[in-house]
């Protein structure tokens, strides 16, 4: 069966176009707005996810409030944008790395109303056409850790949902298996939203990789049976020692790996790596609400008045990770990444 | 506001009365049967689960099944109930244990019907008695772990709804707390099943133990943060050497807490050690079905046609346990279990 291809955003006729992360993968629902507030809504729903592709839609949504203004009110919906979309998620620096992107054209050119918006929005598709070759170039990088045809764990979803291109951590997978390197994916399940069950099984079954999915706390048995040649992930910020940020999980990852002595690979733009952190103590950690570890698709699962740790994401620290790939080559440690 | 007691189960008026986990916590649902066959069933459907509480269960079944036979098909019904029990599930040696206790009482008094079934129901009420001493004892040997007040990782469930006493793991937290020595518990939810999130919780919430759920990948964040003084949780099988056999991701916290220098508990009454087994290496993990991944209260979370990888238990290297308290002693590395 042929699946109909699918995109994360599109944008076309003065609005953003995307696919609503939510309800994957049993429905295909595509969102079209002209509201930055709707798409502000939207990355704090979690309807668009993934570090690249948050940064992408909101580079979008800040021009389109440039639309939407006019030359009186024009700094006034800038600001109130700008901050809107910069406090929707706190850990991804993709975010605010286009964001400001953004800010510069506008500080360049906010005299220019008649031309302004054009501006802003050239540059955002620059942001999403870089993100798109960066993908292809982590995708092409990432050949070389393949030694064999391998078996593969991965956590979260890093592909074509959660960038503007290929994917990260997927688009290597995705490479390795069209160049016949790829065996087997397992793809942890990735509570509490469960973009691996949910949006990695979607993606790897569009692309006709074999795969299983697991709960997250099975990766120690299956690492521990030895079917695993390496564990890939993406990241959503990495700091100038290489410490990296990764949904919640990724660090358990990371230290099983070290335990039974398998390769544990990031693959990121380096658009994601903050050029102003010495290490990963200073990232700051998203805490999501209990309703998403206490409820699914709305159904409780336990007392919703129980009390909650439900951090987004964690940090791991750079010892542990054999490689960040990254667009421009397969970084190793020690990582000394430049300001 | 006072809790109304609950029990896991109960025997009365030649029956089996136990509460439906699978409804926990938000309906306290008692079964009543005398029908090993729903027994059986309640022991795979996990309504019974826990490894000391599924002995306990079987043994009352198999008594239950002599009681509903008659001199002419005893040996039939006998030897069907215990082959339909023993099949139940593969890992907790405690039902094998306690099918056997049974079998052996049988043997020596199958020609003497009209006394059978009492002498059988007499064995099964030793089992349960026993169990619920093991249980005192090991939360009295448990407070010898305490050197302050502390912040406790538990994972699955161990309390009363997993044994016929007062649990194992959550006993040592039970009594810990009654002698001012619990802080706070996080307890990990638990996939696939959320015996956590809806067991562990349900039983800290009526001792009235401050706690907080979180996701299981959530367990490394929390001890890197130095907020869990150590973990601690219940077995299903322990093999001479000390290697233990317990709910899937209980591997995945021992070798964090090895990376994070904290102690790493297992609590089980001495039944728990299968006397045959030299390693945890030949230890049956039970594989379950798909559904439990893909499902969660029977509403599809993925696409039910995905392939899973979905272990109930992973063995960890007794070299990774601190200590295993029993209602013996406590135990210390290197473990050497007498045949």
């Amino acid at each position: 069966m042929i699946k109909k291809e699918y995109f994360s955003v599109k944008f076309a006729d003065d609005k953003l176009i995307f696919i609503d992360q939510t309800k994957l993968p049993f429905e295909e629902d595509y969102v079209e707005t002209d509201d930055y507030e709707r798409i502000a809504e939207a990355i704090e729903r979690l309807e668009i996810r993934g570090a690249p592709l948050i940064g992408i839609a909101a580079a979008y949504g800040l021009s389109l409030a440039v639309k939407n203004s006019n030359s009186k009110n024009l700094e006034e919906i800038f600001q109130k944008a700008y901050q809107r979309l910069h406090k929707t998620r706190p850990t991804a620096v993709n975010l605010f790395f286009a964001l400001n992107e953004i800010k510069q054209v506008y500080d360049q050119n906010k005299n220019n109303h008649e031309k302004l918006y054009s501006l802003l929005l050239k540059r955002a598709k620059e942001i999403h056409l870089d993100d798109i070759e960066k993908c292809r170039k982590i995708g092409e990088n990432g050949l070389k850790i393949f030694k064999k045809k391998s078996r593969i764990l991965t956590h979260c979803n890093t592909g074509k949902l959660a960038t503007g291109g290929d994917g990260t951590a997927f688009n290597v997978i995705k490479k390795g298996f069209e160049n016949d390197l790829v065996e087997f994916v397992y793809a942890d399940e990735t509570r509490p939203l469960l973009q691996g069950s949910r949006l990695t099984a979607f993606e790897l079954e569009h692309c006709g990789i074999p795969f299983a999915i697991q709960t997250d706390s099975m990766a120690a048995s299956i690492i521990k049976s030895g079917k695993v040649d390496f564990v890939i992930v993406g990241a959503d910020r990495i700091a100038l020692n290489g410490d990296t940020a990764n949904k919640i999980g990724t660090l358990s990852l990371a230290i099983l790996c070290g335990y039974f002595d398998i390769p544990f690979y990031i693959a990121a733009p380096t658009t994601t790596i903050d050029r102003t952190l010495v290490s990963g103590d200073d990232i700051k950690i998203e805490e999501r609400g209990k309703e998403e570890i206490l409820k699914i698709n709305g159904i409780p699962i336990a007392s919703i008045n129980y009390e909650t740790y439900s951090p987004a994401f964690d940090v791991t620290p750079s010892h542990l990770i054999t490689g960040i790939i990254t667009e421009e080559t397969i970084y190793t440690f020690p990582y000394n990444f430049i300001k």
